[in-house]
């Protein structure tokens, strides 16, 4: 099976690599040159452009945002150089207006389209264990099985219409943002009252909470570890924001996410945008005049 | 040693059961009666009435809440029973005003005095796998550790100040509350267009979110199993109003703890106090029009 | 008639001095010998302990708050030195958890029972010119008028039970520290885009918002003068908790009332309690890095 | 001078009529005929298309939102055709992105532009007596001012860059919607105590907030009076909506407008959308379980 890959940031790259050390016929496109080459040197063949995808059977792409989703795939012609019939794979977290935009168009040209955005950083796409969150017609999924079987450690399926798991991803990521800020106010509780955040915060998160989310933040936290960014806080009220905006399109309310939002502002206004978005747990210290 | 026990409700008879099936020589009082016989009957012995504990080194005590605790232990004479250089050990969860008040009151009668709230419900209790949340002086600690032993799984220390642990164990069910408001946000957002709730929390639950925590909760909301009541959600909503209440004490805002108080009320009003406090996260679905 | 007055603060002393000078027969007393001469200067008599009202057939009460009226009213016997059928008339902004007990214990007593905050600074008290919130049964309150016609504008009643006039003071202290946390937030966003809060405000409050809380407490955030203090921002972070209080009592989720007590901690955390509480709105400035 | 004027729903029909009967030469355009007919009778003449201004030294605009504003003015040429040294008065209540884009692409054609969005409805407007709030460049205020002398009852000047009054009028619906949200909460309390909410209103609106924007939406809530909408319950979350994104553009943290979003979500999730906004007032009821 031909495949074509576009988006070689650090997530593409190791996805992109995994799919190259399976044994796939991957073509690979990316804005700068060196992972390009990197993937080359695997075996990968290099696309002259986003819009050289027609030979392709399945374009997957793992692009940063919604603004560059809709340069290269859409603007660039990625999507329309894609023959009828072939399967796009879009694995991107993106706002649900764009995810419902872009299987509007895979419709009209008689495109399959799957949504598949995923959780887990670098090391977990690096080790191929990434938990795919899927959503599309059943034989698209079927077809794109051999591919998730390489990249993530188990596909979970949310239904036909691609935009739900777009819809999953945000609402995955509001849960592990209210995890950072319950976090930030627990811990400015405690210390508030002279306890130390960093015992209460190993307790938590190796009894009742602990999970993945909860270790890995609550170990930032509680060294106050911010550098550098696994991902930076600015891209969390970014998701943050996608997340109210799909609520509001549902007519749900958010609270805590909302409440989350004018936190995050704090700490942007703070000058805090570029650290790792745990970092919104400070918002609650300072609040409380906590150094 | 001999040990006083006092509260038998079901968390508290569980772990006078664990002591005296240690071999501790233990004495209980209860309000209700049948508890009391049930102890008796595995070799405990009974008291007269709650002032009379003037035999023991180590009282223990496992009672509701503040009233409770304020009516037997203070009002009906428990504590001033207490010999000179005694212990007791204050094992429910209070809040921070009556912790500082016991604390103090123990220093005046030179008695010795930890908090000790657990983590963990009635089946963890009975394992004798409780996690402990205790703060005190560090002889005092030492001297409690042979029961904290038989108890708990571990015993995590919080300061010589006992309230310190009255405040961890706050912060720690505002985290457990937390984790509820969040996974109704998140379901309401998922439900909302038109996915599953249940797929969802699957999900979660089993990836970034696999924490007891969040696989208990996330379980009773995705099956929307309320009854019977773990955990009432009166006695959830007055958790986070203590919580609240220590946070004011200390100057310190909580945005997410603040939204769920409102959230509870909402929940009460709608005539739901009696259900597992894991129905909070219906307040979401509700506002969202959601049936 | 002859009537008893305590409590002799900035707000009683002007309320008693109109009292006396309408030719009334006023006896008074206060924990500090100052205005009590100062009374007695004008016509009044000096009571000899807040326990000898016996011979009063109405009572005024205009106390600072639920400690002061429990220890003066309840505990240093004011009330139970009444004698069968006085009217005590009850002035202050007190919980309604305090309203509802004191009104029980003047029906055991035999007492009649008005509740009776106010709405006015002390300029306003002088000029006998305040808007009075009364509650209490309808021949009580037509033997309250000849006071209230003296000390007020206006007199709004709200029902029979003494403690609805509480409730609907503590509604009315809320929407005014709800005005203040809106100026504060709207003045943020304008000075956030480099305009002037002054001038957003200075137009506010002569257009649509041209009323008396709106243009006091605009006057003072647009000129950022929170001191001499009017009223302490720490009383009002204590009457929006009343207000909460309240709220959870009825069962009344408050989202907006919950928002400001974070803030108003947040004020305190960083030593502004003692400033007036239009400061309040110095806190959506600070979080947005404005200085 | 002649005068172009383009949008005359029910508020830009008063004020062109205003125009045409003050002795302006005006021509306008409308998307509808009918109000087209109108002022023409009134002596104002007719343009052909939106493109049809270059003849004007003045371009008044009055449109409902900024789908509208970019369709008309923007692809359908109104700006286009406007001559070098044209003056475009954008009085609508525009989005702070929009108004920024307008204002670059006014300089870049070499034309005057002011924001000059309005306070007051229809009868306002009708009486010639608005609050303009104006931002632009002082020479091209001056030369606006006699247009606005026949429009409103005042002119306030927000400084040189248009797009400042446009965040004042987002500010100003911002404070309209917190009065409303207010009253709906405080209401709330007093109701859930067995209190009447119409007494509360009447009194606040009376005493310290009698102000227009009180009394016109506390006589709403009072009589739950929501049908005809003067505006929108959906418009109100619009509105809402841009100042929070005006405050996520200057990093200005805004709980209120948070809560706020929320609670219009519950609103519009219950059919409320086509209500008057003052019906936001009912979420607080509603979660109280009041009916």
């Amino acid at each position: 099976m031909n495949i074509g890959f576009i988006g070689l940031g650090t997530m593409g790259k190791a996805m992109a690599s995994n799919l190259v050390k399976a044994g796939f016929s991957v073509k690979v496109w990316n804005r700068s040159q060196a992972p390009v080459e990197a993937l080359v040197a695997l075996g990968a063949k290099s696309a002259q452009s986003p819009a050289d995808f027609g030979d392709v059977e399945v374009l997957v792409s793992m692009l940063a945002d919604d603004a560059t989703v809709q340069q290269v795939l859409v603007d660039d012609g990625a999507i329309a150089s894609l023959k009828t019939g072939a399967l796009h794979i879009n694995m991107a977290t993106v706002s649900l207006k764009l995810a419902q935009s872009l299987d509007a168009q895979h419709q009209q040209q008689g495109l399959g389209y799957i949504g598949a955005p995923v959780l887990g950083r670098v090391d977990v796409a690096e080790a191929g264990k990434l938990n795919i969150l899927a959503a599309g017609k059943a034989a698209l999924l079927e077809k794109a099985e051999p591919l998730f079987a390489v990249l993530g450690a188990k596909t979970w399926v949310f239904g036909e219409s691609p935009a739900q798991a777009n819809v999953v991803k945000l609402a995955a990521n509001f849960c592990l943002a209210s995890a950072i800020e319950t976090m930030g106010e627990a811990s400015a509780l405690v210390r508030g009252h002279g306890g130390s955040g960093q015992a209460f915060l190993d307790m938590l998160t190796n009894t009742v909470f602990a999970a993945p989310a909860y270790k890995t933040y609550g170990n930032l936290i509680a060294h106050e570890q911010y550098q550098p960014a696994g991902f930076k806080l600015s891209l969390g009220l970014k998701d943050v924001r996608l997340a109210l905006e799909a609520g509001e399109a549902g007519k749900v309310p958010m609270p805590f996410a909302s409440t989350m939002k004018d936190n995050f502002l704090d700490a942007m206004a703070h000058g805090d945008g570029e650290l790792d978005w745990a970092a919104l747990a400070t918002v609650a210290a300072r609040r409380a005049g906590l150094s």
